[in-house]
Formats: structure tokens, C-alpha cells, sequence
């Protein structure tokens, strides 16, 4: 029977899942595909770590360079993370006619448009459905299962950490530090919060996601990117009384003129959804993925985002793909982008100013009279009109919050309005911008 | 370029989506697949009805078998439905060395274990994606997207009728028959529901998620059925005030020795749900197939179970994957059942006194002193505990309604415990037995 070897870079959390799968469901794996696949060598700069397998008969190396380059490997395995040296071991790899399979979503949103032809070019593959949606099988879903659609538009909780701070926010009604700060106890956030907290790990899901969907080259770089650490339990109070829940989504769509896509908009920020939709229920670490589609209407994914078993899931997945094309059949693989190379293009990104959304400010203001008026005529100046304003309570000598809901607004309308509004001597400089969408399914 | 020439059997919602697909996404598809997809023929009985599509350059005919042996078609799309004559043309066509793409459940459940092998010995492809969860990637997620997961169970809201009917009854506090009637009146229900309401159609389509998940044959003889016509508005309340919903779920498990998987259970029945689980969010006529493995957990994967735009968008996919690998790759596709043909085995199906499970059970009582006493009495004999009990108030002469919910013990004992209870004099002889799971998702 063929076999497919299979070389490992990096030990930790997720490569320990890999060596598990390979291991203990080799029967299983090889029922599936018809072949073998079998783990050959794995590299880690801790060998000595005690990782509850039997890796006997696996060579294990404390140098990755040995593995992209062995003769007795087929498909390499990229599980160190990071831009570098995980672009330069996959890049060798492929270079010397090895598959490759990653869950470093930094690595493709960075550099992706250098790994993808340089894979073609080598007659070798290239996967990475475990770098968005962890477990989920969004990326197959999204590159087959809906290949039929023009895709009118992606949503995505991509980032389990953010899920389970708002998650948790919402059902203790506890502040953002304090969440925060247990959920680095619990070893669910880094201590250096930043990746995830700010968006950049769910602007990097994002631009996968959205070159995918539309047959873009991947553009990390302009996508509009918000945190959630603004956000405190009283906003989550008030959406909650509007009939929304607040979650951090991934957001791409497409512009243009009629079926020619020519821009793509794509957004990272706290977003407020209805509270009876279906992503509105995603809670804890969990991630989804919607994709709507101008034929299959609106479809979700769902599954856990992160961890050690079901990246690993995913990782494997992507292996037995290659493994049952290779060695003579990658060009009968779906193109990693969903679209054929030649057929990519170089689309815009659709300017900041230009989005359009419904928002939700919150204002500080004194509790005087006529600032209500004052701010409203601002923005009915700007043409932005109201669906809903809540004042509330005043805490004794505090300012009092406002909270209003807009209609459809552009973004550069917005701000306009908002820096004038933050120019009244009653309203403080701090207004939190949050986002609203109501086409979730 | 390429060309891969498609015939269409059924012009009907179905057939006429997945014309309009491959007429008005022409571009998009050779895009995304580097070949054209050309819709070269279609038949059907009724050719002068308006479709509202431009059918020119498409051969049109009323004789399904010019179709399935013209020389000018490489993939046939069977849309006709029911087993005969869809049989006889899938047959027909994979015989002539055509590959084949259907909607049809009934026929795969029923025949696929005799299309499978005509399909490979003729080195052609058959896709079947649409004949479960509509337009929702489902079986694909399954095959290849979880293919590194020994299956720990599948559930799926299958039949979009069904879940229509149950929402609208929570919704409005409504009965069966009225809310049937609506939907009959709607075009959501056939003038005949047995298929839908009966879990018919719900049962073929768990008889291929079960034989998919398990390497198994398909045996949809086999599954266990009960469908929702005997459900009251008065059990969704009940169920409501438990903290539980009620859903039509296929539902399917392995039995075994381990990770040797020797049984299959395979159940279709009114199910309750966790209020608060994910698949208890998915109402009206929306499907969603939940599938957890042993590494990547729990997925789920949610969409439009049915309709022309959703069923074509399966459809096309399935068309997009096989003309990837057309003519000569069709052996890098994945299999059918996701495992290679020489692994898939003849699995014994659980006999039903053997299922275990939570129980939900309405008795209708006199309302005399000690009913309660020996209905608890018998129930205690036969070892089953109860985790609920509640007694409805009497409503003038009528007996009155006891709901009670077990802990989990066989089928085999709940009948037998219950053939004792409806023995009493009290009690009356239609006692509504409801299953109840907890590790939904």
C-alpha cells in the first residue's frame, strides 16, 4: 500500500494533537483514504517534555531544518506559529517538493501570496484549514461546499478568547479587566493579551477568508481593525436592551458593479447582532463562520476555534486531502484559494471612509439641558437619522451615558459628525463606536 | 479550455436552479474550477411551462433516456426523484460511462449500496450532497472536513417541513393540525405529508449520514421511526417548562469494543433538546447536522435544508467536484462514503429494546388518589428513575396529563414498564413517549 510520510515542526500544543491523531487513529486513517500515513520525524527545541505518547519509531530532531529537506518525508508539517522561521521552513519544504500543511494563520495572511505559487511551481500542495475556525471545516466549506455562489457576504467569530470575555462579560455583567484577567488565570488569554484582544488574529482570519470568497490576493494590511477591550458591561447592558448581544466578528463583502466584484470590504470590530440570531448563540471559546451565498442563502459553521484536539482535527484533515492526491494527483486538488491562480486578482479594499453600517455610540455628556438637541441636530445634519437613544441613569456627579442607535451610515459621514460632536463643551472626548449588522443569519 | 458536458433530468424547482446556476454563474465556475461547465441537455415531461431562464443552445427533450446515453454528455444530474425510474437513468448513465450528481435521498438510501460499485467499475464519479441538509456542505464536512474523527454521534434537524410545524406550534402555542393545514396551505407541506411528518424523509437522509460516519452499508430499513404527528401543543409546553425544546432529530451512535465499532444506532423521533443548545436556536424551515468526533468535538453545520437556490448550490458543488476530475482523476476524489470501498462493512444496526436513552413521557390519568403511586411503582420496579414529574391541572371531566421525565434506561425496559402503566385502570391507553439527548452541542 502508498504511504504518505509525514514530518512534524513543532511539539507543542497542537503538533502533540497531530502525533496523537497519526498515532492512535492510523487504522481509521488508513480505512479513509485508502493508504498509509505515517508519522516519520518530528522536530521540537524541547525534547524532554513528557507529551503522553509513544513516539517510538518517530525521529525526533531538535533542528526543523533536518526535516524540510529529508529524503524520506513527503508532507511537512508547520506547527511553530509566527512569521518567522516558519516561513523560511515552509518555503525549504516546498522548495524541495514537499507538501506542505499549517495552522499558522499569521503565516498565510502574511505570506501566503509567496508560499501559494511557489507550491504550484513545485507540483506540491499546500494546506491550511486549521488556520481559520480551528477545528471547524470552514475553509472546505467555503472553497467547495458553496463554490457554486457569489458570495454576498462572511461573518465570522474567529477568535475564541474575545468570545469568551464578551460571553462572560455578558453573563456575570463583569467588567472587561476583571474577565480579562481571569481568563489569564484559566490560560485562556496570553499575558500579553494584544493578538487577540485587538483583532489582529481575527484580521488575519479575516483576509484568508475574504481572498477566498472573492479571488483576491490576501491583504492583512487593510483590514479595518477594532478591538474589544473599549467595551464595558454597561454597553453590553444597553445593546442587551435593544434586543442585541455584542460579539467580535470578522466581516467581508464584496462591491461592484452588478455580479463583478472590484472591491472587497473587510472588517474587524465588536459588532452588535440580534440576540435570536444564530451567531448571536456562539458563546464561550466556540467560533462560527457564516457564508451567504447569492443561491445557498445563508449557511454556519460551527465548532470549537482552538485547542489541541481540534486544531489538530483540521490539521489532519488537510493531510489525508494531499495524502490521497499525492504523489501524481495535485492538480486535481481544489485550488487553495478556491479560484484557479491564473484567475486571482488583485482586488481593492474598499476605503475606510466608505463603509457602510449602523452604529451604536455611546457618549459621556453633562446632564444638562439642550445637549440632546444639540447632538442629534449634528447629526441630522449629516443626514444620520435615529432608531434609537437611551439616556441613562445619571451616577451622581458623573456624566451620563447616551446611548443611540444610527440608520445606515457611511463610516467617513460618521466620524465627520462624531468630531463635531465631541466638540460640544458637554460631551467628553471618549465615544465608543461599535458596529451593527442585521443580515446574520 | 477543459469542457465538462452536463444533461439535466427534471426541469422541476430543483432542476430549473441548478440550470440557472450553471447558465448565470458560467463565469464564476470557470473561475473557480479552470474548466467550463456547460449544460448541454435537460428533460423533462412538462417542456412549456415558463421557467423564466433562457434555455437557447440547451437540448431540450421529454425522453430521459436520449440523456443518459448521448455521446455529448459527460455528468448527469437526476432530478426526478423517488426511486423509479431515477434508478434505472442514474443506472443507465453511470453504465455508459457518464458520472452522475442527484438531490435524490430516497435513492441513495434505498440504492446507493447497488450505484456505488457500477459508479467505480465504470472509473465514473456519483456525488450526492444535496440529498442531505439541502444546500448546506454537510456530507462533505462529514466525509472529509471531520475525516480524522472516529464519529461519536450525528444529529440532524433533516426534514425543513418538520421544523417549520414545531416552530410555528411553540411560536403560536398552536395544534398539530393547524399548523399543518398553514403549511399545506403555504406550499411548506405536501397534500400528502406522510414522507415529511412520519420522519420518512428523515430516515433516509440518517441512513447515509450513519453509513458515512461508521464505514457501514446503508440500511435505511432499519431506523428506528416515529415522526411529530402525535405531539401536542400542550407537550412543547410542557417540554418548554423543562427547559427543553422539541426537534424531529436523525440521530446515530457507534456501539462497540473501544474504537472498534461493531453496532449503529440509528433513531429518528421528536427529540428534546436543551433550550440553550445550539441546535435548538435553528428553526422554521432551516436544517443543521451536528457532528462530534473524538478529536474536533463538536460541529455543526446550519443552512436551507430545501428550495430551488439552496438544493442547486449542493448540487453545482457536487457537478464542480466531479468536473475537477474529469475525465481521467477520478480516483483522487474522496469516496462516497468517505471510506474506500474494500473497507466500508455490513454493521449490525442496534436492535431497538437496546437504545438508551432519556424518556419523556405524557400519560393522561384519572384524577383518582394513589394513580401517581403505582405508575411511579411499576416505574421503580423496572429500575427507572425519574429526573421530572409533573402533574397538569384537570381540565372539567378529562383525565389529566402527567409529564415525567426519566433518567436514561433501554427502550426495551421503558416498554415493558410502560405496557405494565397503561394495564392500570387509571390510566389511559396513549401514552406519548418523547426521547430526550444532552450532548447536542
Amino acid at each position: 500500500m502508498n504511504e504518505v510520510r509525514v514530518g512534524l515542526l513543532g511539539l507543542g500544543t497542537i503538533g502533540t494533537g497531530v502525533a496523537r491523531i497519526l498515532i492512535e487513529q492510523q487504522e481509521l486513517i488508513s480505512r479513509r483514504l485508502g493508504k498509509n500515513v505515517r508519522l516519520v520525524a518530528a522536530a521540537d527545541r524541547d525534547l524532554k517534555t513528557e507529551r503522553g505518547l509513544d513516539l517510538s519509531g518517530v525521529r525526533l530532531t531538535d533542528d526543523a531544518s533536518d526535516i524540510v529537506t529529508a529524503d524520506d518525508i513527503d508532507l511537512v508539517v508547520e506547527l511553530i506559529g509566527g512569521y518567522e522561521p516558519a516561513r523560511t521552513f515552509v518555503a525549504t519544504a516546498l522548495e524541495n517538493g514537499k507538501h506542505a500543511v499549517t495552522a499558522n494563520k499569521a503565516l498565510i495572511a502574511k505570506h501566503g501570496e509567496e508560499l501559494f505559487p511557489l507550491a504550484a511551481s513545485k507540483g506540491v500542495a499546500i494546506g491550511f484549514e486549521a488556520a481559520v475556525g480551528g477545528g471547524i471545516p470552514c475553509l472546505k466549506a467555503l472553497r467547495e461546499g458553496c463554490a457554486a455562489n457569489a458570495v454576498e457576504s462572511v461573518y465570522g467569530i474567529l477568535n475564541g478568547t474575545c468570545n469568551f470575555i464578551l460571553t462572560k462579560m455578558e453573563n456575570e455583567g463583569a467588567d472587561y479587566a476583571d474577565v480579562l484577567k481571569e481568563a489569564q488565570e484559566l490560560g485562556y488569554a496570553e499575558a500579553d493579551p494584544t493578538f487577540d484582544v485587538e483583532g489582529i488574529d481575527t484580521a488575519h482570519k479575516l483576509s484568508i477568508l475574504a481572498a477566498m470568497a472573492y479571488g483576491s490576493k490576501i491583504k492583512f494590511d487593510e483590514v479595518f481593525t477594532e478591538g474589544i477591550s473599549k467595551i464595558t458591561a454597561a454597553d453590553i447592558e444597553s445593546a442587551s436592551e435593544l434586543g442585541y448581544r455584542i460579539k467580535l466578528l470578522g466581516i467581508a463583502k464584496p462591491h461592484g458593479d452588478g455580479s463583478v466584484v472590484d472591491k472587497v470590504e473587510m472588517r474587524v470590530h465588536p459588532t452588535l447582532v440580534p440576540v435570536n440570531s444564530q451567531i448571536a448563540q456562539v458563546s464561550d471559546s466556540y467560533n462560527a463562520v457564516q457564508v451567504s451565498g447569492d443561491f445557498v442563502e445563508h449557511t454556519m459553521y460551527f465548532g470549537r476555534g482552538a485547542g489541541e484536539r481540534p486544531t489538530a482535527s483540521a490539521v489532519v484533515a488537510d493531510i489525508m486531502d494531499i495524502a490521497r492526491v499525492s504523489p501524481d494527483g495535485v492538480e486535481y486538488l481544489a485550488p487553495p484559494m478556491a479560484y484557479v491562480a491564473e484567475e486571482r486578482r488583485d482586488l481593492q479594499t474598499l476605503s475606510v471612509a466608505d463603509i457602510e453600517c449602523e452604529y451604536y455610540l455611546r457618549l459621556m455628556v453633562k446632564d444638562k439641558p439642550g445637549v440632546i438637541a444639540s447632538v442629534t441636530a449634528i447629526l441630522a445634519d449629516h443626514r444620520i437619522s435615529l432608531e434609537a437613544l437611551n439616556q441613562k441613569e445619571r451616577h451622581a456627579s458623573h456624566a451620563v451615558a447616551v446611548v443611540m442607535l444610527t440608520h445606515e451610515t457611511t463610516e467617513g459621514n460618521l466620524q465627520a459628525a462624531i468630531s463635531r460632536i465631541v466638540g460640544l463643551e458637554a460631551v467628553e472626548e471618549d465615544v465608543l463606536i461599535l458596529r451593527k449588522e442585521s443580515t446574520v443569519a
